[in-house]
């Protein structure tokens, strides 16, 4: 009475399981079975080449799996196995070149290795950045290369991926606070060295377009363009020092709000290029020559600032670099046992590549 | 005997299919349901609210889902309900504005309804579309909105998603042939457009770096070419006519080429900004004056042709539109339910954006 009870429990949850698996009205490994009257299990290791199975079998599963155009689950097989060799990467935005530039990269080197990358883009909204990372989560990615939102201070999101042990690298904008692999460049001396160039030029007023204080790299920036402007003795009010995000209209903005000072600057560090743009628009539009009235530096190297006119000075993020070196920090996670013994922090060298905006 | 014998090998596949389940050593149903010393069913029935079981269990179960940091799997949720409010992207690159701004505005639609996108590039590559391909149809999207990578002829690997009934919509890159919903815009009135802009300026020798034949809007934008050529009677020589990849590189050894010839041409008309890009640095390095001595028109409308000197004249491919139109089409895909009643085909005129190049 009892094996008849659980007999009939267990056809139940088997039966209810083989009918969810069966919604979509796929083909499966049964199927077959079905019209060979062999059992599932056969089928599976005829279709896996087992040595168990004869020639004969395996022969007749491979044509019927081919008459029902059977199609293997790859996800179940993933869901099995744990393992999807998919890589999540998690951008801002892909209309950058130092985006996808890094993306690029990433791409390159795991390729090579058997994984594919799906992209999203936060568009610099941290809901967005939220959703993305349930969806790759979703997707069973075995690991995610991520880049901040502007909009992003609370890292619970992250700490979820974290928490899934589940590879997470962080590259440009990061937080240490998250304790995981990191690339970036360095940031502090990059403000160091353009402060440093446009003194070299003569300038006495520097002011600073800066990102968000909150975003590390941003107040990195910051920090080294006050520290560079202290260091040299220069003249500095706050009025100098502008939080944007860094678009071209923003760019454009803060741009003007700096022409409307009393004492106007003599020279404008941007920390993006497409601010950079901007603010040179504003600085042309009011007959302001550039370098000879004002100098101006940007951030990023985008390749519209060297094809501009006046070209403009930038700095060089690496991104091929960048993009590399968070691949191969990934394939050295899932190939290492354990996860914490390697952390990685890897900054970068920036470049300052000098053009006419700054002569 | 036999109910016994059966009973062991349903509890064999039983502990097997749940040990392949545990392999990642997730927090199942099971596990709570074994806590509690309550079915898996009960458990299921009470994290969905189910009015049959009682306020005391269900708050019971919440706490130790709670405790045991139990998270739902959503990837076999969707493999059961066939959905996965998943929508792939495919794009030849991200690093481009046309892309970008038509990814920007599928996101914009779809996110509203509740579907979020990833995405895919193909890097121009046939074998990492059909890659591209495989990886989304592996992640249970509910439909795939692409553009074609530049080497791709055999459509296969698109058919295969057509075969699994699952909505594909083509944008911009598209094959007539493959019979499915395409949004796009009129590139052979567009090559019309033009040339006769060209020859309202004065021009008589119109040279065409073209893309690929193989591609139908590129082909169409020959097409349209050399039919308004034709029609407005003037010279034409084969060595007018070249077939580039069209990036920036590209367009610089194809502009050398025509500047290379016996009979210059004095217009040059470049399918891709990049490659218009490449043309004027050519130009520009032979102080060949740009519209003086040769006039020079783009296509793609990409945000450096406003920016460059002189300004490159361009085509406005809606971009914006064609991401809107190709979600909405996905959108009213899903929802229909007949997939092949509604077969859409949108071809937006384009608009000729005139600048210093050709003025």
């Amino acid at each position: 009475m009892i094996i008849q009870t659980i007999t009939i429990y267990l056809l139940k949850r088997l039966s209810k399981y083989i009918k969810n698996l069966n919604t979509k009205k796929k083909i499966t490994i049964k199927d077959i079975a079905n019209v060979l009257n062999i059992s599932p299990a056969a089928v599976s290791k005829a279709l896996h080449d087992d040595s168990r199975i004869s020639k004969k079998t395996k022969e007749a599963v491979k044509k019927v799996a081919k008459d029902l155009n059977y199609q293997p689950n790859h996800l179940a097989s993933a869901l099995r196995k744990g393992k999807s060799n998919l890589v999540g990467v998690i951008v801002p935005r892909t209309n950058s070149n130092f985006f996808s530039s890094v993306i690029e990269n990433i791409e390159e080197v795991l390729n090579k290795e058997g994984y594919h990358i799906i992209i999203t883009q936060s568009n610099e909204s941290y809901k967005k950045e939220c959703a993305n990372i349930d969806t790759l989560l979703f997707t069973q990615v075995d690991g995610i290369i991520a880049s901040m939102a502007n909009e992003t201070v609370d890292l619970s999101h992250y700490e979820k991926i974290k928490s899934k042990g589940i590879p997470l690298i962080l590259f440009d904008r990061g937080e240490n606070d998250l304790n995981v692999d990191y690339i970036g460049i360095n940031d502090y001396d990059s403000s160091h060295m353009i402060v440093e160039h446009l003194i070299s030029k003569g300038c006495k007023r520097i002011a600073h377009i800066g990102g968000f204080k909150r975003t590390r790299i941003f107040n990195n920036r910051i920090r080294g363009y006050l520290d560079a402007i202290k260091k040299h003795h220069l003249s500095f009010e706050n009025d100098l020092l502008i939080e944007s995000d860094l678009t071209l209209e923003d760019g454009r903005i803060q741009m003007q709000k700096l022409l409307n000072l009393n004492k106007q600057p003599d020279a404008v560090y941007v920390a993006g290029d497409y601010a950079a743009l901007g603010a040179l628009q504003i600085l042309q539009e009011n007959n302001i020559k550039v370098p000879d009235d004002m100098r101006l530096v940007g951030f990023g190297n985008e390749p519209f600032t060297s094809l501009v006119s006046p070209s403009i000075t930038s700095i060089n993020q690496h991104s091929a670099d960048i993009g590399k070196l968070a691949a191969e920090t990934f394939l050295s996670l899932v190939k290492s046992e354990n996860l914490k013994q390697s952390l990685t922090k890897k900054i970068l060298d920036a470049e300052l590549i000098i053009r006419d905006s700054s002569k």
